[in-house]
This record gives structure tokens, sequence and C-alpha cells, in this order.
């Protein structure tokens, strides 16, 4: 039998584009398919924050991966700009993790120990000092964190940035390609059908988000996998309103360059739509000026939604099929795919090659044979 | 001196639109010159109520003018189609005026009193007569004044159909074509100066709203006409949500084809700038939903602003100018443009083709003269 | 067991909507599921030119359905603008098809013959009489073959007049949807497998274009359904170019309200992409231009493209499945959609009514148990 | 009286943006007027070369300055990057400027030697060696004239950038403020009207490209500076089709980031619209499809129009008013505003500062008083 690739992906989001490229950069022969268009589902719609220290607290099994994940952008900016002329706006200013309460500033000071006590650096602001650094914030602000290693990125310019970057070293991606199931022989995957006729392949890697588990169900896996909608707005200032991305319960600011800011996210889980409700706007916007009360004056520019996956206990999935060999997975990084793209791209590479990702032990698929209810 | 055309209309809105239309259709040679694209300020971006009764009291100087105009549409809607094609979206199911509060209630009563006795038709309904006919309205509105008159177009398209029935009636367009100054000759407008060069026409009629304050400043004339920002925004249901156009103290609720509601409008005067701000849409966010709760979920769309030019003493200007022959005026029509702009264009060309016509004697130029402060 | 729908119907193009139409006006519980936006694949990329004599030549089986669905649209278009206030821009105008050479000339009245004996219009313009209509159009065309009923609406338009007239009279409708099998249950289909849990009906209707085949795989039926790129372009004009839609071998012109004419459209087989090529639009060009040389100078709008389902003869899918009673499928109109949707919708609701409907038999789908190479 | 700012630039260009940064950066209070958007006429629709030698003949008197400009862009980007955290992306891989004819080439190669005889880098490349780096391109070209040192940018990026950082360092920017004329005391500038109020100034800078004329005429000064319509497109690819700019007669193709390729540009003058023909597009692919066959596949994206100020002797103003002190112009870049932004910045922030600044003498104001006809 005619292998013809060294792998196959399924999924054009920012993981399907980070593997993508690290196997090109490997010299493996890499077919990604899409069955729409490129990042635009979640990957293009994301906020780009690199939250390793803000969206986990230190003692998620997911944040040893998180902080290397983190650790790898300053590099990898450059690298991708290289490659493919694309600039993937990362910024590197840090983030406020703020409390609206005197009860968030308990328990933000708690998760702030925590890391601390792990190694990380965190650092408590006053609403005084937060203020001397952001003067248009609120003054009702019980002060914040101050994490000076999480940064941000543009979440399209990413994915962009991988696509491009992988192309370039020789993959091809097929756009408007739905992969309708994968082809084994043996208990080994050798390929995948698709609308388009059948593709082979030494290797198949699913990386397609809340839609892997419908897929995977036709290899006899039951992923906890789900959508959670998540819905953001851009307003646009002419002069910036903010340095450092503010992160607070339910709402996040993040300033992007030429003015803008980015407004996210809400939460609706299990829902495929990418329709931006009145209310899901409302609650944002009401958020907002109660963090940066100026924000009322900016200029609005559009809103939108993506489609995030969220797994049965919150961890993604990221390991080989446990019946089908060649068979890999790298789905259900929620809220965390822009941050937690580089090390899945590198790791999963990894994995392809046959080697031992001991990091990846908590991820695996195995634990997937004892579903949990979502 | 070679007079090329009968008139020359400065200004691609509605009002501008609709006189080169009768003009058209009266067999006159018509130039139209639209210094951007047409109907892109204010005529592209109003809601199209035909609200004489919602928005005018009965006493108003104005109100005669606007039943009038408001009764030409069934007709206009017609002929329009069938000259140009395109359909003006009217919709004749009437409006309801709520009140919120029993003081609004009092004074909509009060309204309804005067505009009766006027001989209009208008009756109250109660808030159970209310939610019979639109069962998703707040069970807290206190009622509202029943107009069955005041129907709804879709105001861009009623402007395209003025633009494209002209042009098929041999009506000349020229957007992108700033007029900066007229030319006179003996006390006789005769002419315009333009990027394109000098157009020479037997009447020229500026109709170019908020902007026509600058252009005739140069011939001696100072009216106190000034720019309103308006902002509005369309969301969208699967099933309608209202039958009818709800009209309140600071919104309005207008349902249009293919389950959209468009949500309208804020007033900001002083300001060309057409930038939709959070502010803005978070204000009328607040009171659609106490209108109509549903809201809520219903799907956003998209936001905009449009130029609504306004007057000293709240009238339009419909006339001749005082010193100048052959040159006329047709601005300051405020919210009210689409709904008069049919009999400002019949009217204005009367006025073309020297007619007496008593009904705009109310607007004309003179009273500009002892300028009001705005 | 609890059915909850009299009718799911599987697919949001116009051919799912005019289904949904007629069976809810007929008072029955229908829901209608789309995997993305409704109308966002052929439907709403049409060019809705209704076609029964351009299109299909006097002996095709397809002819007599095309016709009968033509007449539709007069009273349809009334009625649907009633229930929805949506209009569909029926435009009754008639239809040239041209010819460029001689051959296609001698080609075009040979076809004029068959349709006039077999009872229909039809009428030959000389290149003078045709000019004297079409003034802009070119002096080589040699004439053409003068079709006065065939009409044209705006695609998108009547796709959304079916969906929300059917909404109207109480159809659900659920974007982002996606069916992933059929519930069969004693040969008998019961319901629908979604992303959303499972649904059922006593009747399901698979109306999913050339998305069609590969979920009717799943019940054993092997469809010859493949997908058609065609690309198609706006242009505008201050002033209309044409009266009558312009019909020639490999390219058409259809003249939209506002000054608008549709340039279609190229013919790709076997590709889901709707990517519009640099090549389909040039092509595209020269071709309008021959036709119409002052083409040249209107205003580029916009290009996109479609994916139509072909079949393997050439003929649509309207009947039941061979082995699976209440199952229903509604697919293969090729370019022939727009025109055929209210038949289509009439007759399947027929069937799903178990009326006997024997001018259907042509197109059922035992033919394709001898699967016919495309 | 009561001087506000240090200067008033009227005119938000990329013109406008680079004076506003380099005043900005000198510690000036400065104000940027707008009539319309930012950058919404030229120099966002610029293809973002820097062609000092492609598009300049070496004894140009405006090679100089252009040579001095494009030394100017590596620092540049870092620095605005810095500031405002816009990337104008850079690319600093040089240009081919291709013969398509033998004619051509011997032009060419005429143009090179005066450029190394003028000490320029740049050098033959027959069609075999353009071949080896540049693929794709047709085996029909003639050989090229390869120069190193001509790179590109982003036009919109490079606009928003000046625009932001001159922000970021304090200028004032006003969108949708229409300058009407100077106000002059005693032959000095003092200040401007607009439609937002009076503002005043120690200095006053016109930088409003082809509309600069209109408002020049008001001081007395007739500047022969007329608009001239550029038509463009993008395309893009999933590799790279090319490395570097590919000029040629009346069409160059600028590889972006992203796989997408820019092709411009039609010369149309005497008109301010900015309308796209079908023409412009057609002969535009015509061309492109000559040098690079294979784009004949690339999807097409959007097609634009921009509207650049050329002069009557086709040499920029840049200068003081020869009658009014304080009054400054800096337009009619024609088709090299992008490249030549930096250096007008800088040299006119010069000017304000009352440099001698003996560079300019060749582009004052004087030689419009010897009107040349256009």
């Amino acid at each position: 039998m005619n292998h013809k690739y060294d792998a196959i992906i399924v999924g054009g989001g920012v993981m399907g584009g980070s593997i993508a490229y690290y196997l090109a950069k490997r010299g493996r022969k890499v077919l990604l398919l899409e069955k729409d268009q490129l990042a635009s589902k979640s990957s293009g719609a994301a906020a780009g924050m690199l939250g390793a220290q803000a969206e986990l607290e230190g003692d998620s099994p997911l944040f040893p991966l998180a902080k290397r994940s983190r650790e790898m952008f300053p590099h990898l900016s450059k690298e991708l700009k290289e490659v493919s002329g694309v600039d993937i706006e990362f910024i590197n200013k840090g983030m406020f993790k703020v409390a609206l309460s005197n009860e968030e500033k308990s328990a933000l000071k708690n998760i702030m120990d925590i890391q601390r006590n792990a190694g990380e650096e965190a650092e408590w602001v006053s609403t005084e000092e937060l203020l001397k650094v952001e003067p248009f914030l609120s003054k009702e602000i019980k002060g914040g964190m101050y994490i000076r290693k999480d940064g941000q990125v543009s979440a399209p310019q990413l994915s962009k940035a991988f696509f491009q970057s992988a192309a370039v070293l020789g993959a091809e991606i097929k756009e408007f390609t739905a992969v309708h199931s994968f082809i084994f022989e043996k208990k080994k995957a050798i390929g995948v059908e698709t609308d388009d006729g059948n593709f082979y392949g030494e290797n198949i890697i699913a990386a397609n988000g809340a839609w892997s588990r419908h897929l995977l169900q036709k290899s006899g896996l039951e992923l906890v996998v789900y959508p959670v909608k998540g819905e953001c707005f851009f307003v646009k200032t002419d002069k910036p309103l903010l340095e450092k991305t503010i992160f607070s319960h339910g709402c996040y600011l993040v300033p992007k360059s030429g003015g803008r800011i980015l407004v996210g996210a809400t939460v609706k889980t299990h829902t495929f739509d990418r329709k931006v409700s009145l209310d899901g706007i409302a609650t944002l916007m009401e958020k907002a000026k109660e963090l940066l009360p100026v924000i009322a004056e900016a200029q609005w520019e559009k809103a939108w939604a993506g489609t995030r996956p969220q797994t049965g206990d919150g961890l993604p999935y990221i390991g080989e099929h446990p019946e089908y060999h060649g068979l890999f997975i790298a789905t259900g990084h929620f809220r965390n795919g822009i941050l937690l793209s580089p090390i899945t791209g590198e790791l999963t590479a990894d994995l392809v090659e046959r080697k031992i990702v001991p990091e990846l032990d908590r991820f695996n698929l195995n634990r997937s044979l004892q579903p949990i209810v979502s």
C-alpha cells in the first residue's frame, strides 16, 4: 500500500497549525485537512492571552505545560516571522488579575501564594499602585495580582503564521475538505475518508476541537468534549487606554495594537452556534465599564463568537488512541488553546515520532474510558 | 451662455433623491452631485419610520406636511417599484407609542387628545390590549397610543429607489463630486463649482443636510443647521417578535422584514463623526430590554451611525434663497427626513417651476435672518 | 415513543426552505436543521434565473416540472411577501438566449422549434430587433431566442422568504446543527442524530444538496450527487444597461434592482471549496464584455461562489428512500434549484402526506441503485 | 491671542501622519484634522512599495530624497513598533523590474546604467537567473533589473503606526473634521476654520493630497495638484508564489505576508471617485497573468481604489507658502507617498522649526506661480 503522507492532521485551527508546523520543521510530509476555512471557528476568535498564571491555578495539572508553552513564545514569535513574514503581535507587558470585591481579593491572594510557593513570579499591587500604571482603571478595584510573564498574541495572526510557515516548509493544506471517518487496518489508523476521496498516512492526528467528539465516536472512543461558545468584541480609541491586559472574574480587557481593546468573553456551554447575542454583548459591556469606566466613550468596532472545546474534567486530551495505533488526538484546550498551542504542537510531534513523552501522561486518552459527566 | 441643466441638486441623500425624482418625472433635465457615495450619511442610516403622529405633536407647524407626505407612500411605493424595480419595503401596520411611567402616560394621552381634536386617528390601548397584539412586550408598559397610519419603509431602499428611478427617467447622478461654491450672476444662481469643473443650470437646489450650512455661508446666508449624530443597531430573531413599531421616550423598535428589529437612536448634537460609541449601544440595549425583554436573546447583527440635520427652531428650511434667484434650499428635516422626503421633493419641484406654494411659507429662509440660538 | 415532529428537514437551503414552507402551510409541525447558516452555500449564491426554457431543452424529463414551477412564482411572490414581509424581487420581463456564432444560432433555433412544437412560447429575434430592446448589447450577436416567460428572482431573498414564512407558520429552524445520521426502527426512519442531541419525527427529508451523498451512504443508498462550484460577480451602473436577462453559452447577465448586473457562472465540478479564483472572474469578464461591451465601465462590487448539487444523469432525486419508509430525499437540482424550489416543496409535501405523485416517478431514488458514472 | 497648538496638520493620510509623528517626537503640541476617516483615501489603498529605484530614474530631482527616505525604513520600522505596537510589515528582499520586450529591456538597461553611474546598486539578471529565484514567473520575460534595496511595507499599517505613535507621544487627532479655510493675520497663518469651530496654531501644515488644491486656492495659491485614481486587488495562495516584488510596465506584483499578492495599479487621472471598474480589474488581471501565469489559480480576495495626488511637473510640493508665513504644504507625492513619507515628515518638521532645508528647494511652492498645464 502506498502511504502518501507521514502525518495527516484533521482540523485547521491553531492546534492543527502548530502540529503541522512542528512536524514540517522536522522534515515530515504533512497533509492538513480543514472542513471549512482555516481558523474560522475558535482560533480566529480567541483573545490571544497567554494567561498561564491568570487562567490556571498553581496546582492544576496543566500548569507546568502552560508555563513551558508560555516560555516558547518569545523565540517562536521571531521564528514564525522569519519563515512566513507573519507577525504574531506578541506583547510581553504582563497582566493584572484584579479583584472587584474583598472576597475576590482574598481568593486572588490565595492563588498568588500557591503560585509563589511553586516558584512563580507574582506580586500584589494595591489600588494606588495599579492606578499609577493604569490610570484609567476604576478606583473601585481592590488591587490585583501582577503577573509579569503572562503576555499575549494576536490569535488570528498566530494561526495564520503557523499555517503559512507549515506551508513554506512543505506541508499541504486543504480547506473545505471534511473528514468523515478514519480508515483502519488491523488496529492501525492508515488514512481518512473525505468528501474529496481517501488520503493515506502513517499517522493521523485529530485536532478538530469540539468537532472531535463525533469523529472519534466512529473509532469507539467516547471523549467528553463539548463546545463552549464565547462572545467578544473590539473597541478602539485614539490614544491607548491600557498598557497591560486586565483580567477579572467574567471579563478581560486585552489591549491590542492600533488602540484596540478586545473585551471578552462569555461562556455558553453545549452549543455550536456562533451567533452573538444582544445579552452577551450587554453583559460584557457592563463588566468592562465597571473595570474601565472611560471605555464607555470608545468606538465600537465589531462583535464575534468562537467555539471552544471543553472536556469533562477540564483537561485537554493529548495522546494516542487507546486501541488504534498511529491515531493521535489533541483537543479540549478550552480557553487556553492559544497559550498551549506551541507545546501541544511540539509534544504531539514527539508522539508521532514515537518518543516517550511523560509530561503528557496526565492528558492521555484512557481517562475517557470512564466517562465523566460534563 | 449655455445652461446645460434645468436643475442641479447638491446632495445625494434622500431629499436630493426625491427632488431629482419629482423633477425628472416632470421632464426636467436634472444633475445631482454628491461629494461621497449616495445615501452614505443620514439617509442610509435612518430607521425609516413614517412617524407623522409619533414624532410630531398635533400643533407642530410641520404636522400638516408630515401627514400629507405620509399619505403619499402607498402610491409612491408602487410607483418607484414600477420605475426602478426597487421595493422600498413599505409596511403599513401602525405604531404603538408607549408609556413607561404614569407621567409619560398622561403626556401621551394629552398629545393624543390634541391629535384627535385635529381630526387624526389615534386610540389608547391598555397594557392588556397591547400585550394581546404584542405579547412579547414588557408587562411594565403602562399602555400606549395606537397610531394606525404611522407606517415605515426601509430608508436605504427608499433612497436607492429615488436615485434609480430618477436615473431611469433621465437624471444624471455624479458621486464623489464635491460642490465648493455657487456661481452667481446678477443676483441669480447659475451654477456650481466642483472638483470636477463647473456645471451650469437654471436652478440650483441645496439639499445637503448638515453640510448645507457651510456651503450657504458662501451665499451670505447663515442658516442655523447643525449635525446630530444618531446611533442604531440591528438584531435578528428566527421568529418575528413584533408586529408593529414600538416608539418610546429615547428608544424605538422597528420590525423589519426577515426577522430583523432596528433599534434606535441616540441623539448627539454638533458632531459630524459617524463613530458608534460603546455607551451609545449600551444605552439603547438597556432601553430596548426594558420594552421588549426577550430581545436579550436576539442575535446581534451590526451597529452604525448617521448624521441628521437639525435647525435652530426645529423646522426644516424649504424655500428660495432670500437674495439669489434660482437658488433653493431643502434641509434640516432632522429625524423626519424619510417621512418628509416625498412632499419635500414634490413641493420643491413646484418651487423650481415657479409655482406658489403657500404651505411652505412657514419653512422659508427669511427666518434665518434672525438667527436662533441652537 | 414520543414523535415530536411531523417532519424533520435536513438542510437549510432553498429546497429545505420550500419544503418547510409548504408543510407548515398545511399545518404540519416542522423542524429544519442546518449545519451552518441558512442559505450559506448554494441558495444564497445563485443568480435566481427562472430559466425553464433557457436552461432546459424541450425534451428534458425535467421540462414539465420546470414549467409548472415557473408558473407558481407570480402568485408565490405575493404570498411570501404577505406572510413574511420579504420581497423575492420577482421580475417577469423575459430572457434573451443569444447566439454568438452561426453554429449557436442553428442550435438555438433547433431548440426553439422543439419547444414551440411542445406548445411553448418562444420567438426568434434578429440582431436588429435585439438591439432595439437592448441597445447596449454587442452588434456581433447573431440574434437570439426570446423567452417571454423565463423571469427571475433574488435567490437570497427567495430563500429568506421561505424560511421566514415557514417560521411565521410555526416551523422551528435550528442553524449550526449538523445531522450525523438517521435513526431507523424496523425499516422506518424515525429521527436524526445531531451534535445537539437526537430529534424524532414521523418523516425525515434530506434536502442537503451536495452534502446529501455522504449522509445517505449511511442508509445504504449510494446517490451519484456531487458538488459543482459556480463563481459569479456583481457590477453596478448608474443607469440600467439591460432590461431582460441575457443568456449565452457559458455566461449570463441578470439585471437586478438598483442598477446591478449579476454575471455568472463558472462550472467547476467535484469541489466543495467556495473560493473564487482569479481565472474564474477573468473568464466571466471576457464573456460579459463580448456580450455587453459597455459593462467594462461598470463598477465592480464583489465576487462569490456557490456549491450546486449535480447528479449522475443530470436529473434531481425527489422521492422516498427505496428501503426506509418515511425517509425522503430532494436534492440534485444543479443549476435549477431556485426555479424548481416551489414545485419540489409542494410535491415533497404531497409525498410526505402519502399522496401519489406520478410526476415525480422519473426522479425516484431507484435509479441510484444502478449507479451512473459521473 | 491664545495659540493652542504648535502645529495644526490638515489631512489624515500617511503624509500628515508622518509629520505629526516627527513633530510630536520633538515635543511639539500637534493637532491633526481629517475630514473623513484616517488613511481612507490614498494611504490605506497604496501597495507600499519602496521603489526609489524602480519608480524613479537616476536623474529625477526626487531621487536623492527617495533614497534617503528608503534608508530610514529599517530603523523606523523598529521605532514605530516600539512606540505603538504596530508592525509596518517592512520587507527588505528587493525588487525585480522586468522587461517583457526587447525594447523594454534596452530601456531598463539604460536606466540601470544611469543609476549605477550615480553610485546605486543595480544588477541585470537574465531570464534564467530570474527563474531560479522566482520559478513561477513567465519564461517570456526578457530578464530584469534587480534592485536589492527597494523593499516594501504595508501602507495601511504604516499609516496606522504613524497615527498611533503620534497619539502616544501626545498628538491630538480629530477625524470627521473638515477644514474649510485658513485663518490669516497680517500675512501669517494662525489657524483653521472647521465644521467643529476654529483651531489656532503657530504653524499650519496642509498635507491633504489631491484635496489641497481647492483649500489652497483660498490662500491665493493655485497649485497644479490633481487626483489620479489607482485600482488594485489582492489574491491569496496557500504557498507563496513570489519572494520579491515584480515591477513591470503597467503592473506590479507585491508579495505580502500570509500568501497574499497585491496586484496594482491602474492610472486614471482627474477623478476623485474611488469606484473600481470592471475594466480596471480585467486589465490588471491580464498583465498579472502575463508576468505570473499561475496567478490564474490564486484565490480572489478583493479590489479597491485610491486617490493619489499628482502635480503639474510630477514633483511634490514641500515648503512654506510664498506669501503666508507659518503655512506649510506637503502634497503631490503621487505614487511615491509611502516611500517619501518618512523624509517628508522629518524635513517638514525641520521647516516648522525654521531650519534651513536646502534639499527641499527643488520642491518649493514658488514654481506654482508659473502654472504648468497638467
